[in-house]
C-alpha cells in the first residue's frame, strides 16, 4: 500500500455536497441508495482526514484557520475507488482491438497467442527495462484525471518470479494516488509450462507465495475454461490465505464454474465479473458477505452478457463496480463511465453506482473504515465536478466529469 | 456557418498519420475501411490549409518557413466532425437521467410532461435572459477537447419564433470550433398547440421558415409516433427545401413509420437514428445516396435496440456517426465515445468508424472538399491523440484520447 502525502484545506462553495449517508460498510439492498446530499455545503480536511463537511456557514466558522479552495458552486463527491484493474501493464493490444471488430472472438484470439500472452510478453520486457513504473504511473494519472483516487492494481502480467514481484513492488511504490496490490500469479498458465496447469501452481506455490505475501494484501485468481479450475483455484487461495492474504476471484466471466461458491466457502472478499452468474449464483451472494464486484467496460468491449447487477442489488448482495483497467478487454480508466454503463445498461441508479464505487469499492479493499464517504474521521478524498449536480458524474456520458481531484487533501 | 482563424504551422513528429485513402466523398462499402496510414510524418498547414501530409523528411524540406508544433512521436488523425447534435440548450435533465434509471421509460417521460419539454422552457429563459450564447459555448469547448473540430447544431428547444431563430443566431456566432446550423423546428409540437400538429406546422410555415432559411444551412424532422407523421415531415421538408435547405429527418427511433421512404424521396443528405430499420430499410439505404447517421450514445443512453450499422456498411450505404449530443437522450460529447461504441456494440472496425466521423460527416454536412481527411487541399483540421497508434481512438474507452487539436493550423 502506498499513500500519498497529506495537506490541510477548506473545500468552500459547494452546491452540493453527495455521500452515502451512515457509517456503516458495506450497504446492501435499499441502504446502496442511502446517499446524503448537503446543498450548500463546505469540506474541511485538516492533516489529510476530513475534520468537518456539510453546511457551508457552520465548516467556515469551525475552520477559520484553513486555507480555501473555491469550488465556484460546483458539486463533490468522494474520492472514486477502483476495486479492480490490471493497470501494470507493458504495451497494449489495440492491434487486437482492430482484429475483434473484424469478427475475431476472445477465446479465438486467446487460442492464436494473442491475447494474455501478449501482454505477458510486453511486461516481462517491460519490467526488464525498468519502464514498467513509469506505464503505471501514466495510466494512474489518467485514472487520477477521472477521479478515481484508490486504485486496486493486480499482478499477472509477469508469471514468473521476477516479473510478478516487480509488479507488486511497482503497486507499492508512492503514486499520486493510494494503491493496493493483489498478487494475481493464478492469472493464466505461464507459456513455460504449457497446459500445466498444476505443474505451474505447484511451482508458484513453492517458488514465490512467500515474498509475495510480503508485498501483496490480496491474492486472486481466474477461474474459467482455459485457465484455473475450482479445484485449482482452491489450491491457489489456501495457500495464499495461509500467508495471510485476503482473497478475491475472477470468475463467471464466460461460464459458471464454481466460483461464486468457492468464494463464499473460502469467506473471499469478493468475487468479479459474474456476467454468466444465474439465478442461484445471485441468490447465494445475496446470502453470503462476498462481494459482487460487477465490471461494465469489460461487458461492453467484449460485447458479453450483462451481469445481473440489478437483481444482485436486489436481493441483498454486496455490490461494488470497477473498470477492470486492462489491455485486453477493458482499456478504460473512467470510473464515471463504468457508473454510465451500470446506470444505463444494467439498471442501477446513480446513487446506487456512487454508492458501488466508494463505500463498497473501499470494504472491498478493507479500507471501509476511513475511504469512501465525506465525513468526519474519513480520509480527505474528494472530486469537485464540473457540474452542480453530482448526478452529471453518471449522467455525462463519457465527458470530463472531474474538474479537481484531493487526495487525504492534496489537490492532485 | 462560423468558420475559425486560419495559422500556419508544421506538425511535426506524429508517430502515424492516419486519413481516409483518395479524395472521394461520401465513402461506401469496403472503401469505408480505406485508410492511409503513413508512419514518421509530418503535416505542413498554410493559413489553414493543408499544404503538405506525409513523410516527414519530406514535409520538413518543402516547409522550411513555417514554425513547428512537436508532436512528440504520437499518432494524428483528421479533425473529428459531428454531423448530428442539439448542442444549444439551456439548462440539464440529469433528473431525468434519475428517474430513467429508476425504471421510468422515455416516452412515459414525455407524456408526463418532461422530456423535451423541460428542455424547451430551459432553453427559452436561457434564450430570455442571454445565456445560450454561453452554454452552447461550454458544450462545443467540451466537444474541442475530445477531437470535435466541426460540429452540426439544429435548433428545436424553442418551437417559437424568437428562440429558434435566437438558436440559430447563437450557432452561427464565430465560435472555438466550425459550426452548421440546422433549422429543427419540427422537433416537438410546440406547447402552446397542444397535440395539433398541423395547426402548428401551419403556423411554422408561414411564421419563421424565411427567416429561419437565412441563418440556417439545413432543415429536420422528428419524425416518430407522438412527434410527426410521414405527411407532416413530408409538407415541412418540401417548404424547407424550397427556401434552399438541405434536408435531414430523424426517423425510425422508435418504430419505422416511412422516414427512410420519405428521405430517399425528397433526396434528404441523410436520415438519423434507425434503431427500429429492418432489412427492407437497410435495402433502400443502401440503394440510395441518403446518408445513414447512427448515434450509438443515444441508443445506449435508451437502452435502444442496436442500430443496424453493420448492415448499412456492407450493403454499401453511406454510413456516418454521431454523437447526437443533448440533454436527453445522449448528454454525451465524445466522438471517440462513439467511435469505441461503434466498434465494440455495432462491429464496425476503427477504420470504418474514423471514416465515418470524418470524411462522410463532413458529406452530410456539405462541406466533403474542405473537411474530413489531411490532405493537400483540406482544412488543416488534426487532432493529435494522445498514443502513438491511431487506433487509440476507438480502443481507449472513455478516456481523454485527444492531446492537441487544431482547427485550420489554429492550436485549440
Amino acid at each position: 500500500m502506498s499513500i500519498s502525502p497529506v495537506a490541510s484545506i477548506l473545500i468552500d462553495d459547494l452546491a452540493q455536497l453527495a455521500s452515502p449517508a451512515g457509517r456503516a460498510a458495506p450497504l446492501r439492498g435499499a441502504d446502496l441508495r442511502s446517499l446524503d446530499v448537503i446543498e450548500h455545503a463546505a469540506v474541511a480536511i485538516v492533516d489529510g482526514v476530513v475534520a468537518a463537511a456539510g453546511d457551508r456557514e457552520r465548516v467556515l466558522r469551525a475552520h477559520p484557520e484553513l486555507p480555501i479552495h473555491d469550488a465556484g458552486g460546483r458539486a463533490a463527491i468522494p474520492g472514486l475507488i477502483d476495486c479492480h484493474t490490471h493497470a501494470a501493464f507493458g504495451g497494449d493490444r489495440a492491434n487486437e482491438f482492430d482484429l475483434r471488430a473484424q469478427g475475431a472472438g476472445y477465446e479465438q484470439i486467446h487460442a492464436a497467442g494473442g491475447g494474455i500472452a501478449a501482454s505477458v510478453a510486453a511486461t516481462r520486457a517491460a519490467a526488464g527495462e525498468g519502464s514498467l513504473g513509469a506505464a503505471l504511473d501514466r495510466h494512474l494519472a489518467w485514472m487520477a484525471a477521472q477521479g478515481t483516487t484508490t486504485a486496486e492494481v493486480k499482478s499477472g502480467y509477469g508469471l514468473d518470479r521476477d516479473t510478478e514481484l516487480a509488479m507488486l513492488d511497482a503497486v507499492r511504490a508512492p503514486h499520486a494516488i493510494e494503491t493496493a496490490a493483489t498478487f494475481l500469479r493464478a492469472h493464466a498458465v505461464a507459456p513455460e509450462f504449457g497446459e500445466d496447469a498444476d505443474g505451474y501452481l505447484d511451482f508458484v506455490l513453492a517458488d514465490v507465495l512467500s515474498a509475495a505475501a510480503d508485498r501483496a494484501e490480496a491474492a486472486d485468481v481466474f477461474l474459467e475454461r482455459g485457465a484455473f479450475s475450482a479445484a485449482q483455484a482452491e489450491r491457489y487461495l489456501r495457500a495464499a490465505a495461509g500467508h495471510g492474504l485476503a482473497l478475491r476471484l475472477h470468475a463467471d466471466q464466460f461460464s459458471e464454474a464454481g466460483g461464486v461458491e468457492l468464494a463464499i466457502r473460502l469467506g473471499a472478499r469478493s468475487v468479479d465479473h459474474l456476467e454468466a452468474t444465474g439465478p442461484g449464483g445471485v441468490d447465494a451472494l445475496a446470502a453470503s458477505d462476498v462481494a459482487a464486484v460487477v465490471l461494465p467496460a469489460c461487458a461492453l468491449m467484449l460485447d458479453l452478457p450483462r451481469p445481473p447487477a440489478r437483481a444482485l442489488v436486489d436481493g441483498g448482495a454486496v455490490v461494488a463496480l470497477a473498470t477492470d483497467f486492462n489491455p485486453g478487454s477493458a482499456f478504460c480508466d473512467s470510473l464515471p463511465l463504468v457508473m454510465s454503463l451500470a446506470c444505463m445498461q444494467l439498471r442501477l441508479t446513480p446513487a446506487e453506482a456512487l454508492a458501488a464505487c466508494t463505500v463498497n469499492a473501499a470494504w472491498v479493499l478493507g479500507r471501509a473504515e476511513r475511504l469512501g464517504r465525506i465525513a468526519p474521521g474519513y480520509d480527505g478524498d474528494v472530486v469537485i465536478l464540473e457540474a452542480d449536480d453530482w448526478r452529471h458524474v453518471a449522467y455525462h456520458l463519457g465527458g470530463r466529469v472531474a474538474a479537481d481531484v484531493f487526495k487525504r487533501g492534496e489537490r492532485l
